[in-house]
């Protein structure tokens, strides 16, 4: 099927640039309360699923003892700007390891926001794997496999026990089968499975409501969004969508980008989540409608409603301050 | 209608991301020869259309009285990246005329060249308005105006004298009627205005076999695709698509684009002209689609076809340097 127009682009009177997609959200159990377009079809979730990535982490054990706070477990669940505090961050989690930038295995690159690249030009001469957005990621995969007494060696490989780990988990959570079929390679050089947008957002739900969990991954689950909902920062950073989502609604609602246009969120005092996948990639439209989306959730005329409604639509200005246009979602989202 | 998908971005082995979009290629006279989708709705061409907003420039003998050559007219038709050759040609320019950067009313803007932003980062505090992209076009502007003692105060503006010219010339070009029912605000704060797909070809196929033009425009005309296909590097500038696809055949393809996902090419010696758009704005479909639409024009097995249809496919490596995919246009595209 074609999926339907999600987010129009205008420019004066008149609409430049049109954005398709597929959005479900739905509750623990799995049934579905909203939904636009394909939503069995199989999408990479890329890194909004990191949270999922992340639950090895604190299911050994590993979080504990390696005294990780929210900030820590944010950060393992974090595409985040390679600010600072980002990267100091990492290295500190590596650190309680036993272990140093040189056991990433995610790769190196600037920071995609512009602010932070500026930053960086004049302050190194290159950027360390320190400095990549899955740096947290990779930090925590390392400290579970470190705590668990596994080589962290090769830890991005598809038959690396972590990676066994962590696939069997996504299967159990999506409720989709993982493998070769439907594996690629992500940025950073994990696996990444597409799995169908419906059996994505029941994972999040079953990670906000703890939903048909055993008792370790239900609270290992809660830890995990909670500690994003409480540090949005170490979750992306400064001026990234991610950040602005918690922030509108503290303790309320978690929210996780991926590449190539996919959000996954959450709304746990509603018991549900919300997966969305932009067709083409755009991560603007992805935005526009994780927040069009997400204000569904929330009171009429309440001031997360009004917030988030207010993210459905993105002012665009050109380089003389001058407004030309917008990135809107269409009316059916939000109403 | 709903355009079709005419490029597919892969990972692994699935499609992971698709992108939909209009192509029209069109002879002198404005007959179709190729087309896919929707070549009638209008489309804001934004810098595609650059080299017809430069005529002026050549037309009122401007280009003539500063003794500008190929490098000043391809950088009037320019979006270039803000290298260090674009500014100093662009400051000249100015200095031709006895104005400066101060007459400039485009804005400033940071490269959107990683490579450039990190070299602008370490040699300077912030860009100026000869950074931005569209100097060049700007800098060709005023020249135009100062040449026929014209104030070019506010040549930005919808009144102004020269954007009523510029919007005659691409009304007789394009033969839609613009003005502000189809207007936009540009980045650069100047006027666009959309026009059917195959208007913007119709309008470059004249302007590469001078059909239909009077004398002077003809003559404008190839003056400004000559100097573009003789200096692409002034068009663009470093690993910029324009750039490439002028270079993958000397003299023989004109190809500019603009936002938005838009390209505008000609083929002069096969007497045809493209318009594209990528419905989601997205350049990486764009550059896709025109280098695929562009091959159709050439020989079979011939060097150029086999260099355009590799460019119609764009490998992707991760921060590793692993293959993780591919950006391609559809084979019905090339065939």
């Amino acid at each position: 099927m074609t999926n339907p127009v999600t987010v129009e682009v205008t420019r004066g009177a008149l609409v430049e640039s049109r954005h398709r997609g597929a959005i479900v959200a739905v509750d623990g159990d799995g049934k579905v309360v909203f939904s636009v377009g394909d939503i069995d079809a199989g999408v990479f979730p890329r890194s909004a699923c990191k949270a999922m990535q992340a639950l090895p982490l604190v299911e050994s054990g590993a979080a504990d003892a390696y005294g990780f706070g929210n900030k820590e477990l944010a950060l393992a669940c974090s595409s985040h700007n390679g600010e600072d505090e980002h990267v100091a961050l990492a290295a500190s989690m590596l650190t309680k390891a036993g272990r140093s930038v040189e056991t990433l295995e995610c790769g190196a690159h600037w920071s995609s926001s512009q602010r932070v690249l500026i930053h960086q030009a004049r302050t190194m001469e290159k950027p360390t794997a320190l400095h990549n957005n899955c740096s947290g990621k990779h930090a925590g995969f390392i400290c579970a496999c470190c705590h668990q007494d596994i080589d962290p060696t090769g830890y991005v490989g598809y038959d690396h026990p972590l990676q066994k780990e962590i696939r069997g988990t996504m299967e159990s959570l999506t409720g989709a089968t993982l493998g070769h079929d439907n594996c690629g390679t992500d940025g950073c050089s994990i696996p990444t499975y597409a799995a169908p947008l419906r059996g994505l957002a029941h994972g999040f739900a079953k990670m906000a409501t703890g939903t048909g969990l055993d008792p370790v991954r239900a609270k290992a689950s809660r830890r995990l969004i909670e500690a994003c909902m409480a540090e949005p920062f170490y979750v992306a950073g400064t001026d990234r969508a991610c950040t602005a989502l918690m922030q509108a609604a503290p303790g309320r609602i978690f929210a996780k980008t991926g590449a190539e246009g996919v959000f996954c969120a959450a709304v746990p005092e509603q018991g549900i989540a919300i997966a969305i996948k932009c067709d083409d990639g755009h991560s603007r439209a992805a935005e526009a409608m994780v927040a069009a989306t997400l204000s569904r959730f929330f009171d009429k005329d309440s001031a997360i409603r009004n917030a988030l409604t207010a993210m459905a639509t993105v002012s665009m200005h050109n380089w003389n301050g001058i407004h030309v246009g917008d990135v809107r979602a269409v009316a059916a989202l939000t109403q």
